[in-house]
Protein backbone atom coordinates (compact mmCIF):
# COMPACT_ATOMS: atom_id res chain seq x y z
CA UNK A 1 0.00 0.00 0.00
CA UNK A 2 1.66 3.70 -0.93
CA UNK A 3 0.19 6.55 -0.87
CA UNK A 4 1.50 9.69 -2.38
CA UNK A 5 1.36 13.12 -0.99
CA UNK A 6 3.24 15.63 -3.20
CA UNK A 7 4.05 19.39 -2.20
CA UNK A 8 4.76 22.49 -4.55
CA UNK A 9 7.86 23.66 -4.62
CA UNK A 10 9.06 26.70 -3.71
CA UNK A 11 10.69 29.00 -5.13
CA UNK A 12 10.60 32.50 -4.07
CA UNK A 13 14.04 31.64 -3.16
CA UNK A 14 15.27 31.88 -6.02
CA UNK A 15 15.98 35.76 -6.97
CA UNK A 16 17.79 36.48 -3.41
CA UNK A 17 19.88 33.24 -4.58
CA UNK A 18 21.10 34.91 -7.70
CA UNK A 19 21.29 38.77 -5.66
CA UNK A 20 23.89 36.30 -3.77
CA UNK A 21 25.54 35.31 -6.55
CA UNK A 22 26.20 38.50 -8.33
CA UNK A 23 27.52 39.96 -5.08
CA UNK A 24 29.79 36.74 -4.60
CA UNK A 25 30.76 37.27 -8.40
CA UNK A 26 31.97 41.35 -7.96
CA UNK A 27 33.89 40.66 -5.09
CA UNK A 28 35.37 37.42 -6.81
CA UNK A 29 34.31 34.66 -3.85
CA UNK A 30 33.58 31.68 -4.42
CA UNK A 31 30.94 29.58 -2.49
CA UNK A 32 30.52 25.68 -1.20
CA UNK A 33 27.03 25.47 0.06
CA UNK A 34 28.05 21.90 2.56
CA UNK A 35 24.91 19.50 3.12
CA UNK A 36 24.66 16.45 5.36
CA UNK A 37 22.71 14.54 8.20
CA UNK A 38 23.37 15.83 11.86
CA UNK A 39 26.44 13.85 12.77
CA UNK A 40 28.04 13.15 9.46
CA UNK A 41 30.73 15.38 10.08
CA UNK A 42 30.64 18.31 7.92
CA UNK A 43 31.95 20.78 11.17
CA UNK A 44 34.88 18.52 11.29
CA UNK A 45 35.47 18.48 7.37
CA UNK A 46 34.93 22.51 7.55
CA UNK A 47 37.90 22.69 9.91
CA UNK A 48 39.89 19.96 8.32
CA UNK A 49 39.22 21.93 4.98
CA UNK A 50 40.36 25.64 6.16
CA UNK A 51 43.34 24.14 8.57
CA UNK A 52 44.61 22.88 5.14
CA UNK A 53 43.55 25.69 2.72
CA UNK A 54 43.71 28.78 4.64
CA UNK A 55 47.86 29.72 3.88
CA UNK A 56 47.12 29.84 0.94
CA UNK A 57 43.82 31.16 0.37
CA UNK A 58 41.59 33.88 2.64
CA UNK A 59 38.38 31.46 4.19
CA UNK A 60 35.42 32.75 5.64
CA UNK A 61 32.25 30.60 7.10
CA UNK A 62 29.34 30.73 7.64
CA UNK A 63 27.80 28.09 10.51
CA UNK A 64 24.31 27.04 9.87
CA UNK A 65 22.57 25.75 13.09
CA UNK A 66 18.76 25.59 14.57
CA UNK A 67 20.49 26.56 17.54
CA UNK A 68 23.47 27.21 19.73
CA UNK A 69 27.38 28.24 18.97
CA UNK A 70 28.67 24.81 19.60
CA UNK A 71 30.10 24.71 16.10
CA UNK A 72 30.93 28.19 15.55
CA UNK A 73 33.16 27.53 18.88
CA UNK A 74 35.46 24.87 17.42
CA UNK A 75 36.62 27.34 14.54
CA UNK A 76 37.72 29.82 16.76
CA UNK A 77 41.01 28.78 16.96
CA UNK A 78 41.35 28.40 13.35
CA UNK A 79 41.94 32.58 13.23
CA UNK A 80 39.33 33.05 10.28
CA UNK A 81 36.11 35.38 10.30
CA UNK A 82 32.91 32.72 11.16
CA UNK A 83 29.57 33.90 11.15
CA UNK A 84 26.72 31.65 12.98
CA UNK A 85 23.45 31.80 11.51
CA UNK A 86 20.56 30.41 14.65
CA UNK A 87 17.83 29.62 12.30
CA UNK A 88 15.45 29.23 15.56
CA UNK A 89 13.45 26.71 14.91
CA UNK A 90 14.09 26.79 10.64
CA UNK A 91 15.74 23.54 8.84
CA UNK A 92 17.50 24.97 6.36
CA UNK A 93 19.78 28.01 5.35
CA UNK A 94 17.54 29.97 2.66
CA UNK A 95 19.41 32.77 0.45
CA UNK A 96 17.43 35.74 2.48
CA UNK A 97 20.07 34.26 5.57
CA UNK A 98 22.96 34.59 3.84
CA UNK A 99 22.56 38.53 2.58
CA UNK A 100 21.57 39.14 6.11
CA UNK A 101 24.81 37.77 6.98
CA UNK A 102 27.20 38.89 4.44
CA UNK A 103 27.50 42.16 5.88
CA UNK A 104 29.66 40.65 8.78
CA UNK A 105 32.46 39.82 6.31
CA UNK A 106 34.94 41.72 4.53
CA UNK A 107 33.87 40.76 0.89
CA UNK A 108 36.91 41.89 -0.88
CA UNK A 109 39.27 40.36 1.27
CA UNK A 110 38.22 36.45 0.70
CA UNK A 111 38.73 33.63 -1.63
CA UNK A 112 36.47 31.69 -0.36
CA UNK A 113 33.10 31.27 1.68
CA UNK A 114 32.05 27.80 3.52
CA UNK A 115 28.26 27.73 4.18
CA UNK A 116 28.05 24.76 6.52
CA UNK A 117 23.98 23.90 6.06
CA UNK A 118 21.70 23.10 9.03
CA UNK A 119 22.05 19.41 9.36
CA UNK A 120 19.28 18.10 7.56
CA UNK A 121 19.24 15.31 4.59
CA UNK A 122 15.98 16.90 3.29
CA UNK A 123 15.45 20.72 3.24
CA UNK A 124 18.73 22.55 2.10
CA UNK A 125 18.46 20.74 -1.55
CA UNK A 126 15.39 22.89 -2.27
CA UNK A 127 17.23 26.48 -1.21
CA UNK A 128 19.77 27.48 -3.28
CA UNK A 129 21.84 29.97 -1.57
CA UNK A 130 23.96 31.57 -4.58
CA UNK A 131 26.65 29.09 -4.00
CA UNK A 132 29.02 27.72 -6.70
CA UNK A 133 29.28 24.42 -5.14
CA UNK A 134 27.04 22.11 -3.61
CA UNK A 135 28.99 19.84 -1.50
CA UNK A 136 27.38 17.15 0.32
CA UNK A 137 28.93 14.52 3.22
CA UNK A 138 27.30 10.68 3.73
CA UNK A 139 28.23 8.52 6.96
CA UNK A 140 29.34 5.35 6.40
CA UNK A 141 27.64 4.56 9.92
CA UNK A 142 24.20 6.22 8.03
CA UNK A 143 23.93 3.44 5.42
CA UNK A 144 24.28 2.76 1.66
CA UNK A 145 20.27 3.24 0.82
CA UNK A 146 19.92 6.91 2.02
CA UNK A 147 20.87 8.02 -1.57
CA UNK A 148 16.65 6.02 -2.89
CA UNK A 149 15.41 7.62 0.43
CA UNK A 150 16.73 11.03 -0.73
CA UNK A 151 16.99 11.63 -4.03
CA UNK A 152 16.95 15.18 -4.08
CA UNK A 153 20.20 15.96 -1.95
CA UNK A 154 21.71 13.07 -3.98
CA UNK A 155 20.43 14.38 -7.13
CA UNK A 156 21.13 17.82 -7.11
CA UNK A 157 24.72 17.80 -5.33
CA UNK A 158 27.91 18.58 -7.40
CA UNK A 159 30.44 16.53 -4.85
CA UNK A 160 29.35 13.88 -2.78
CA UNK A 161 32.10 13.31 0.76
CA UNK A 162 31.70 9.32 1.95
CA UNK A 163 32.96 10.06 5.71
CA UNK A 164 34.06 7.71 8.29
CA UNK A 165 35.47 5.24 6.04
CA UNK A 166 37.30 4.13 9.11
CA UNK A 167 34.22 2.47 10.54
CA UNK A 168 33.34 0.07 6.77
CA UNK A 169 34.32 -2.60 8.45
CA UNK A 170 31.97 -2.37 11.65
CA UNK A 171 28.99 -1.44 9.58
CA UNK A 172 26.56 -2.54 6.80
CA UNK A 173 28.31 -0.51 3.83
CA UNK A 174 28.76 -1.42 0.78
CA UNK A 175 30.58 1.69 -1.06
CA UNK A 176 30.63 -0.24 -4.70
CA UNK A 177 26.87 -0.02 -4.14
CA UNK A 178 26.63 3.38 -2.90
CA UNK A 179 28.25 4.44 -5.92
CA UNK A 180 26.48 2.79 -8.36
CA UNK A 181 23.13 4.12 -6.89
CA UNK A 182 24.38 7.86 -7.07
CA UNK A 183 26.30 7.92 -10.62
CA UNK A 184 22.64 6.39 -11.46
CA UNK A 185 21.17 9.43 -9.87
CA UNK A 186 23.56 11.70 -10.97
CA UNK A 187 26.16 11.26 -13.66
CA UNK A 188 28.31 14.47 -13.52
CA UNK A 189 28.67 13.52 -9.46
CA UNK A 190 32.20 14.28 -8.70
CA UNK A 191 32.88 11.08 -5.47
CA UNK A 192 35.78 11.32 -2.60
CA UNK A 193 36.12 8.65 -0.11
CA UNK A 194 37.07 10.25 3.47
CA UNK A 195 37.49 9.55 7.38
CA UNK A 196 38.21 13.17 9.30
CA UNK A 197 39.02 10.92 12.07
CA UNK A 198 42.05 9.17 10.32
CA UNK A 199 42.64 11.84 7.56
CA UNK A 200 42.24 9.50 4.78
CA UNK A 201 41.31 10.64 1.35
CA UNK A 202 41.32 14.24 2.33
CA UNK A 203 43.91 14.90 0.16
CA UNK A 204 42.36 14.55 -2.64
CA UNK A 205 39.66 16.38 -1.46
CA UNK A 206 41.43 19.79 -1.22
CA UNK A 207 43.01 19.20 -4.34
CA UNK A 208 40.01 19.08 -5.87
CA UNK A 209 38.69 22.19 -3.95
CA UNK A 210 42.09 24.18 -4.37
CA UNK A 211 41.97 23.72 -7.97
CA UNK A 212 37.98 24.81 -8.22
CA UNK A 213 38.68 28.21 -5.68
CA UNK A 214 41.84 29.40 -8.50
CA UNK A 215 39.43 28.96 -11.13
CA UNK A 216 36.41 29.72 -10.14
CA UNK A 217 34.82 27.43 -12.03
CA UNK B 1 28.82 37.04 15.32
CA UNK B 2 25.56 35.96 15.86
CA UNK B 3 22.33 36.62 14.10
CA UNK B 4 18.84 35.24 15.14
CA UNK B 5 16.15 34.36 12.78
CA UNK B 6 12.60 33.65 14.24
CA UNK B 7 9.93 31.46 12.15
CA UNK B 8 6.27 31.44 13.44
CA UNK B 9 4.94 28.50 14.73
CA UNK B 10 2.97 26.34 12.66
CA UNK B 11 -0.28 25.18 14.56
CA UNK B 12 -2.59 24.16 12.17
CA UNK B 13 -1.43 20.64 12.33
CA UNK B 14 -2.97 20.45 16.08
CA UNK B 15 -6.62 19.62 15.30
CA UNK B 16 -6.02 16.47 12.81
CA UNK B 17 -3.57 15.27 15.41
CA UNK B 18 -6.31 15.71 17.88
CA UNK B 19 -9.11 13.59 15.53
CA UNK B 20 -6.45 11.17 15.15
CA UNK B 21 -6.05 10.48 19.25
CA UNK B 22 -9.63 9.86 19.57
CA UNK B 23 -9.48 7.51 16.66
CA UNK B 24 -7.12 5.97 18.15
CA UNK B 25 -8.49 5.84 21.93
CA UNK B 26 -11.68 4.47 20.10
CA UNK B 27 -9.56 1.76 18.50
CA UNK B 28 -7.73 0.62 21.40
CA UNK B 29 -4.74 1.47 19.45
CA UNK B 30 -1.45 2.72 21.34
CA UNK B 31 0.90 4.59 18.78
CA UNK B 32 4.56 5.64 18.60
CA UNK B 33 6.07 8.05 16.63
CA UNK B 34 9.73 7.26 16.12
CA UNK B 35 12.11 10.22 14.66
CA UNK B 36 15.78 10.26 13.87
CA UNK B 37 18.29 11.89 11.60
CA UNK B 38 18.80 9.87 8.57
CA UNK B 39 20.73 6.46 8.92
CA UNK B 40 20.04 6.24 12.61
CA UNK B 41 18.50 2.70 12.62
CA UNK B 42 14.88 3.55 12.77
CA UNK B 43 13.73 0.43 9.99
CA UNK B 44 16.28 -1.60 12.03
CA UNK B 45 14.65 -0.77 15.04
CA UNK B 46 11.50 -0.90 14.12
CA UNK B 47 12.37 -4.77 12.43
CA UNK B 48 13.58 -6.10 16.20
CA UNK B 49 10.67 -4.37 18.04
CA UNK B 50 7.78 -5.66 15.46
CA UNK B 51 9.92 -9.50 15.44
CA UNK B 52 10.05 -9.59 19.25
CA UNK B 53 6.11 -8.22 20.07
CA UNK B 54 4.22 -9.61 17.06
CA UNK B 55 3.33 -12.90 19.43
CA UNK B 56 2.36 -10.72 21.95
CA UNK B 57 0.19 -8.48 20.07
CA UNK B 58 -1.33 -7.28 16.84
CA UNK B 59 1.28 -4.15 15.30
CA UNK B 60 0.74 -1.93 12.17
CA UNK B 61 3.29 -0.10 10.60
CA UNK B 62 3.52 3.46 8.75
CA UNK B 63 6.47 3.65 7.28
CA UNK B 64 7.08 7.62 6.01
CA UNK B 65 9.81 8.22 3.55
CA UNK B 66 10.47 11.06 0.98
CA UNK B 67 10.32 8.48 -1.49
CA UNK B 68 10.99 4.65 -2.29
CA UNK B 69 9.49 2.02 -1.22
CA UNK B 70 13.10 0.49 0.60
CA UNK B 71 11.63 0.49 4.38
CA UNK B 72 8.59 -1.14 3.50
CA UNK B 73 9.81 -3.40 1.34
CA UNK B 74 12.61 -4.51 4.33
CA UNK B 75 9.32 -5.23 6.61
CA UNK B 76 7.61 -7.79 4.03
CA UNK B 77 8.80 -10.92 5.99
CA UNK B 78 7.70 -9.67 9.39
CA UNK B 79 3.89 -10.25 7.58
CA UNK B 80 2.53 -7.40 9.66
CA UNK B 81 0.28 -4.36 8.31
CA UNK B 82 2.60 -1.96 6.71
CA UNK B 83 1.41 1.65 4.80
CA UNK B 84 4.39 3.35 2.88
CA UNK B 85 3.55 7.38 2.16
CA UNK B 86 5.69 9.16 0.25
CA UNK B 87 5.94 12.42 0.85
CA UNK B 88 6.84 13.50 -2.28
CA UNK B 89 9.43 15.81 -0.73
CA UNK B 90 8.09 16.94 2.48
CA UNK B 91 10.73 16.79 5.34
CA UNK B 92 8.27 15.17 7.97
CA UNK B 93 4.85 13.26 8.55
CA UNK B 94 2.24 15.62 9.68
CA UNK B 95 -0.96 14.60 11.17
CA UNK B 96 -3.15 14.47 7.60
CA UNK B 97 -1.06 12.38 6.21
CA UNK B 98 -1.58 9.75 9.15
CA UNK B 99 -5.48 10.26 8.72
CA UNK B 100 -5.34 9.84 4.92
CA UNK B 101 -2.76 5.78 5.60
CA UNK B 102 -5.49 5.26 8.63
CA UNK B 103 -8.55 3.39 6.19
CA UNK B 104 -5.84 1.22 4.51
CA UNK B 105 -5.24 -0.66 8.42
CA UNK B 106 -8.37 -2.33 10.35
CA UNK B 107 -8.14 -0.58 13.29
CA UNK B 108 -9.78 -2.36 15.83
CA UNK B 109 -7.98 -5.40 15.30
CA UNK B 110 -4.21 -3.49 16.12
CA UNK B 111 -2.81 -2.89 19.44
CA UNK B 112 0.35 -1.05 18.11
CA UNK B 113 0.70 1.26 15.69
CA UNK B 114 4.21 2.10 14.74
CA UNK B 115 4.94 5.16 13.08
CA UNK B 116 8.31 5.59 11.12
CA UNK B 117 8.95 9.24 10.47
CA UNK B 118 10.93 10.87 7.72
CA UNK B 119 14.58 10.74 8.44
CA UNK B 120 15.24 14.17 10.17
CA UNK B 121 16.19 15.70 13.43
CA UNK B 122 14.64 19.00 13.09
CA UNK B 123 11.08 18.89 11.68
CA UNK B 124 9.32 16.21 12.37
CA UNK B 125 9.70 17.53 16.72
CA UNK B 126 6.82 20.30 15.50
CA UNK B 127 4.40 17.92 13.87
CA UNK B 128 1.93 16.32 16.45
CA UNK B 129 0.40 13.27 14.66
CA UNK B 130 -1.90 11.75 17.51
CA UNK B 131 0.66 9.56 18.85
CA UNK B 132 1.11 8.23 22.54
CA UNK B 133 4.79 7.96 22.85
CA UNK B 134 7.45 9.91 20.93
CA UNK B 135 10.56 7.64 20.58
CA UNK B 136 13.75 8.82 19.05
CA UNK B 137 17.32 7.35 18.27
CA UNK B 138 20.45 9.46 18.51
CA UNK B 139 23.36 6.87 16.90
CA UNK B 140 26.70 6.98 18.51
CA UNK B 141 27.99 8.27 15.57
CA UNK B 142 26.33 11.10 14.61
CA UNK B 143 28.39 12.57 18.27
CA UNK B 144 27.24 13.64 21.24
CA UNK B 145 27.19 17.31 21.06
CA UNK B 146 23.33 16.66 18.83
CA UNK B 147 20.81 17.64 21.70
CA UNK B 148 22.57 21.40 21.96
CA UNK B 149 22.11 21.70 18.31
CA UNK B 150 18.77 19.93 17.67
CA UNK B 151 17.02 20.82 20.99
CA UNK B 152 13.72 20.97 20.42
CA UNK B 153 13.59 17.27 19.46
CA UNK B 154 15.33 16.48 22.36
CA UNK B 155 13.23 18.35 24.92
CA UNK B 156 10.12 17.05 23.28
CA UNK B 157 10.66 13.38 23.22
CA UNK B 158 9.40 10.97 25.75
CA UNK B 159 11.91 8.54 25.29
CA UNK B 160 15.56 8.50 23.78
CA UNK B 161 17.35 5.17 22.63
CA UNK B 162 21.11 5.76 22.01
CA UNK B 163 21.73 3.14 19.25
CA UNK B 164 25.24 1.71 17.74
CA UNK B 165 26.78 1.71 20.47
CA UNK B 166 28.57 -0.93 19.29
CA UNK B 167 30.73 1.64 17.78
CA UNK B 168 31.50 3.32 20.92
CA UNK B 169 35.38 2.61 20.99
CA UNK B 170 35.48 4.08 17.36
CA UNK B 171 33.76 7.24 18.20
CA UNK B 172 33.82 10.35 19.94
CA UNK B 173 31.06 10.02 21.77
CA UNK B 174 30.98 10.03 25.75
CA UNK B 175 27.35 8.26 26.93
CA UNK B 176 27.61 10.05 30.49
CA UNK B 177 27.85 13.83 29.04
CA UNK B 178 25.19 12.66 26.09
CA UNK B 179 22.76 11.76 29.17
CA UNK B 180 23.69 14.90 31.51
CA UNK B 181 22.65 16.89 28.55
CA UNK B 182 19.72 15.36 27.51
CA UNK B 183 18.45 15.05 31.50
CA UNK B 184 18.85 19.20 32.10
CA UNK B 185 16.68 19.41 28.80
CA UNK B 186 14.33 17.06 29.24
CA UNK B 187 14.10 15.56 33.27
CA UNK B 188 11.06 13.62 32.20
CA UNK B 189 12.83 11.31 29.48
CA UNK B 190 13.24 7.38 29.14
CA UNK B 191 17.20 6.94 28.24
CA UNK B 192 17.85 3.44 26.61
CA UNK B 193 21.45 2.24 25.22
CA UNK B 194 21.12 -0.21 22.43
CA UNK B 195 22.48 -1.92 19.30
CA UNK B 196 20.15 -2.99 16.61
CA UNK B 197 22.78 -4.65 14.99
CA UNK B 198 24.27 -6.88 18.48
CA UNK B 199 20.77 -6.81 19.70
CA UNK B 200 22.46 -5.52 23.53
CA UNK B 201 20.26 -3.24 25.19
CA UNK B 202 17.23 -4.05 23.49
CA UNK B 203 15.28 -6.44 25.80
CA UNK B 204 15.24 -3.28 28.28
CA UNK B 205 13.34 -1.64 25.56
CA UNK B 206 10.59 -4.11 24.52
CA UNK B 207 9.82 -4.68 28.29
CA UNK B 208 9.34 -0.80 28.01
CA UNK B 209 7.18 -0.71 25.45
CA UNK B 210 5.24 -3.86 26.07
CA UNK B 211 4.09 -2.40 29.46
CA UNK B 212 2.99 0.80 27.87
CA UNK B 213 0.90 -0.89 25.67
CA UNK B 214 -0.49 -2.95 27.87
CA UNK B 215 -1.11 -0.12 30.49
CA UNK B 216 -2.38 2.05 27.03
CA UNK B 217 -0.72 4.82 29.21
Amino acid sequence: MEIEIYEGVFDANEQLARENQETFKKSGIYVVNLMASPGAGKTSLVMHTVSNLKDRMAIGVIEGDIASKVDAMKLKDLEIPVVQINTGGACHLDANMIKQALPHFDLNSLDLLIVENVGNLVCPAEFRLGENLKVMILSVAEGDDKPLKYPLMFSETDVLLINKIDLLEFCDFDLERARDTVKRMNDRIAIFEISCRTGEGLKAWFDYLYDKVSKKE
